[in-house]
């Protein structure tokens, strides 16, 4: 089963990417390694705000997480115009936007980690750090940063 | 003098590592890169809770990136049988659970990078980055994410 | 035009780094990449205190960034000989200490961004992530570590 079809099968939908709202690039490849900017939680388009353990449940962090990963997708896929270029996925850095005694980052970041081994299988498993911040652009309650191995 | 040989000198053991708490990988290796996920400190097997700059001091938490840095060595024999696959340690990144006020996560993360210096001489110096986090996975006071370069 | 011309053309001067203040290397270099370590924010010599949000403004901030992206670039030319090593500024992360509610730590972070792509061109131009910590090592106001390709 491809990429895609496990996309159409999720009814995931992947978009064209907004361009960055700084001064960088969503993505640089080098060799054969894609590094991919850090990507803020968006929810109907606007940044999706709020901090764990204060404004959000342990859930909605999760939904955003997974969110993000869509969007690092639609990102990748603008990259290199198709994401079966993508080998496999190396790593992700998880940022959670926590109040000082929030302590289930691991579980915020599974939203992100787990629709990438549903939408790549086998090389969408990854190594990971999942940690909390005390605070991200935008007021945003997640952020992801990636790097992927590319054909 | 071998990596064992510095290992059973600093009277250092190396465990078989318990799988991840969440949905990554322990390990994952690109070309000669091998990324190690983020692990949090633990004490007697249960995580090594707590914020430096107020519950922690920052001998402690020294003591805690040490303890790390055994888990990791361990994550690495567990992921390539032998520690003599490693050429050298690339890079920490030191994440240090901590009070508003904190300014010693170096001193904390050396905790980690002394450790490895000791036990794989000069291919164990390593470019870092040690920051204060507003908190942790199950609210472990330190968490370390590493890059090594494999033969 | 060369990266020393407009170094000039800025009347940036590179300086001899500082060795770490910690037990790690300002580099490591493995393949064709420059890992190099976090470095925090410096005025006249000293870390650059403060925290975004309550001490600094973003344009303060900004400015702390830019003068990290110098020392970068010191440290970077110290390690190669020359900066025209540099084929490409890779990744930046950038680590604004934030009080809980500051938001536009991706805007301090162009400070070092900007400089980059004015000094190297296209080639600086990079992927970045940009997070609010709690804390940094001698209560600096920003930290920057990089990636960058070598010839």
């Amino acid at each position: 089963m491809s990429v895609y079809d496990k996309l159409r099968d999720l009814k995931v939908t992947l978009a064209t990417p907004d361009p960055p709202a700084a001064a960088f690039l969503p993505t640089v490849r080098t060799g054969n390694l894609l590094f991919v900017s850090g990507h803020i939680a968006r929810k109907d388009g606007k940044p999706w705000t709020g901090k764990l353990g204060s404004d959000l449940t342990t859930e909605q962090g999760k939904e955003a997480a997974r969110a993000t990963a869509i969007d690092l997708m639609s990102t990748m896929q603008a990259a290199l115009g198709d994401l079966k270029q993508i080998k496999r996925i190396v790593k992700l850095l998880v940022l959670v936007n926590s109040a000082p005694t929030f302590a289930e980052q691991h579980l915020v970041a599974n939203g992100a980690s787990e629709l990438l081994q549903e939408v790549f299988g086998s090389p969408g498993a990854h190594a990971r750090s999942a940690i909390g911040v005390a605070a991200l652009p935008a007021s945003a309650c997640v952020e992801i940063e990636m790097i992927a191995e590319t054909e």
